[in-house]
């Protein structure tokens, strides 16, 4: 629903609260998604919350609840006695309870934890040992189980009865003795099977391809990309079923990294809060780091012009081109690095394929040089009217460096990789960095050469 | 599965069909993946793709058909009989189906549709009329529809009867007279609803959230994230539904979207290839227009400084700032695109939030130019040691430019959104070469008036 629609959303809420019409409130709730019910409470006055959120049907309610902002959660449970507290734990999957167990402050997280049933306290715990940006930390264990030895009709017969509590039910996974994982069936297979006293081992796909507890969740988000999955089963170190990540949880993963990428790609700490929740602070020290410490690191480039100022005095006119000769490094360098960060990110590039790399950004670097040589030689002769040597100089320098920053820039990611940086950190801004002091460097050395300075 | 794993694959795969063992061949076909299987294909020798293709289920054959390169897909089917081509296009999806018409050559196209049969001719080629990048251009016509009278158990048998045929039967429509959508129901709801005898329409979700044909597909793959759908059904303009956008897409979308901001913000002209599959000419081609327009938009910063070269050959030390200055306005001016465009592209930020984004960018633009400014005269002053009118002109300089740089760098994007541009291409690269002349600007104005020059 578009921003608009929500404020007009909050203003008719309002109006039916202020009336005390419960029931057209109670009506109107029940037709709304609960992403859009829950714009609405980040922004009501904190006395006014639980009341709405009494007015919820259950289902519905918890839906909300989970999408709340933490500060909101927060206040919210401030606002419910302990038995409605009970009732909104209760129906929420065990990965959003654990989530909010996690940003809850201690003395809330206590009065929610026993508001738990012990089933939900004792996967709550199981859930916390994982570490955030691990599979285990995403996963849930709320997951439909059935046996090989079942029919058709016995294992929807088993979906009916257990199903409701299932955060999916559109992928069932068998399972032998210790929770060995046999096989998985979808729902649309048992479904559309037209003999139903068929054992489900007959038909169940043996196959399965599953992630561990402990691998990173962005390798279980690229999975779903490959294959196409609507889930993933999670196995342990006794490779027993014991848990799933699901499609939503993927997506939230890829949209997470790309923001991810693209902030440290820029020099940004990444935030993981929407534009305006973030704190003028957060925003500050988010970006300041970087900016001093790049701007420590462009102290080489003041130290080559230094050393070359005596040169530069001579032929004055070499400074004109400085700004062009290091934006146009710096480009073609973030032109490498970005393209390699990303493919290393979706995973089309691995780091062993360093030299197959280095040899196509080497010709492709070539080619970008030869022809922003060719177009810079033109128009400094023919329009700004410089001599032969000095324009001989520029498109020299302007021919190193797009080759050498292309290079350069392709490689940098992937050393980080393998010495076990993240590889997005290495984007544009420090390539620049590194790419000017490089281009200079090329620059008066060409210079003092080509014009014996 | 990891590339090692592929490489495996292929030479057991190489041996089996060397020695004719075919049926060996078979069984282990049928326990693979599509996507690595699709892998394998990719790299087989033409005359050897029809044989192993043969060997594969039909289902299977078909997913691993849907998912190679276009190029291989035409290879394999120049390498079929016109029967089997026929059995392949029967299996396909009708998205997958329209896909490869668009890609395909004109004589294999005609091949194409005189195998399908008249009912699939008919859906590719209303799929056909729609751009690329919409809706409509994406979605798929092989929807479940139910009707609002109909049982639980009449929808059940109905699905059990048609769903095989359906991109996806985990959530069903609820459709009236003309095709008009009244409600949506998922599978699971179906599955868990105790009374067998009850109508849909009791039960269903009647406030369903629909896109238009015509909206841009990104618009859609947004809603799957707000939303937590697998599907989302798509209206014509007379409100019928016409078809469904499944999850699956909308990944897919998801991450191109991400692949082409990233390039765009890079000055790449985005490819939508992985990295190796892309030619050295299409790498170049993709490459050099933005390197060239940069370059000569970087003809600004050299007027400038050839404007004040007098002053400069008077002040040689001003030269060696000139880098840090440019670049660290380049930096701070990233840091705001990034931000602007990612939030854009998410949807946390719109453009009517203009005022208040330039409020907030001014206030991080102050508090980051002053840190840096303070930092810097330190640096200037104890390590440097240039004389204070020097060290004030560079800080007053670096102090100006951080907050004119975020200021016009977060704004810049949303005005590209406004006059219908793409905001990614208002990028770092873009600017860097803005900011680069504003900067040189202020240093040389504040040099002029502190220096007295």
């Amino acid at each position: 629903m578009p921003d608009s629609n929500i404020t007009t959303l909050k203003t008719m809420l309002g109006h039916l609260d202020d009336a005390k019409k419960y029931q057209s409130l109670r009506d109107v709730l029940g037709t709304l998604q609960a992403a859009d019910l829950a714009a609405v409470f980040e922004d009501l006055a904190p006395e006014k919350m639980p009341v709405l959120f009494r007015l919820c049907p259950k289902d519905l309610a918890a839906e909300v609840f989970a999408e709340l902002e933490p500060a909101t959660q927060q206040t919210l449970i401030e606002g419910l006695t302990d038995k409605e507290l009970k009732l909104v734990i209760d129906e929420l999957f065990v990965d959003d309870a654990t989530d909010l167990v996690e940003e809850m402050p201690a003395n809330v997280v206590k009065r929610i934890l026993s508001q738990a049933d012990p089933e939900m306290r004792k996967m709550i715990n199981e859930l916390l040992q994982y570490p955030e940006d691990s599979v285990g930390g995403v996963m849930t264990t709320e997951l439909m189980e059935l046996g090989p030895k079942m029919t058709v009709r016995q294992a929807i017969a088993a979906i009916r009865r257990l199903g409701v509590d299932k955060e999916t039910i559109n992928t069932c996974y068998v399972t032998g003795p210790d929770r060995r994982l046999l096989g998985v069936l979808t729902l649309r297979e048992l479904i559309l099977e037209k003999n139903e006293e068929r054992y489900l081992e007959e038909f169940m796909d043996p196959d399965v391809i599953s992630v561990h507890t402990s691998d990173d969740r962005e390798h279980a988000s690229q999975l779903f990309e490959k294959y196409g999955f609507t889930a993933i089963p999670v196995v342990d170190n006794e490779d027993r079923l014991v848990g799933i990540v699901t499609i939503d949880d993927a997506i939230t993963i890829m949209q997470e990294e790309a923001t991810e990428d693209i902030a440290k790609m820029n020099a940004i700490a990444p935030l993981d809060k929407p534009y305006f929740r973030r704190s003028l602070w957060e925003v500050y020290r988010s970006r300041v780091p970087w900016l001093l410490f790049l701007m420590i690191s462009a102290t080489f480039s003041s130290f080559v012009i230094r050393r070359y100022e005596t040169a530069l005095a001579a032929v004055t006119v070499l400074t004109a081109y400085i700004p062009m000769l290091t934006d146009t490094g710096g480009n073609a360098g973030s032109q490498s690095t970005a393209t390699i960060i990303r493919g290393l990110s979706v995973g089309d590039i691995h780091p062993r394929d360093l030299p197959r790399i280095l040899w196509r950004e080497l010709r492709a670097g070539f080619l970008c040089g030869l022809t922003l040589a060719a177009a810079n030689f033109a128009k400094l002769t023919l329009l700004d009217r410089v001599g032969i040597p000095v324009a001989l100089v520029v498109c020299l320098t302007l021919m190193a460096t797009v080759l050498v920053s292309q290079m350069l820039a392709s490689a940098m990611p992937i050393v980080a990789r393998k010495v076990g940086f993240d590889p997005a950190v290495m984007a544009s801004p420090l390539v620049t960095t590194i790419v000017d002091t490089t281009t200079l460097l090329i620059y008066f050395n060409i210079a003092t050469a080509v014009l014996r300075l």
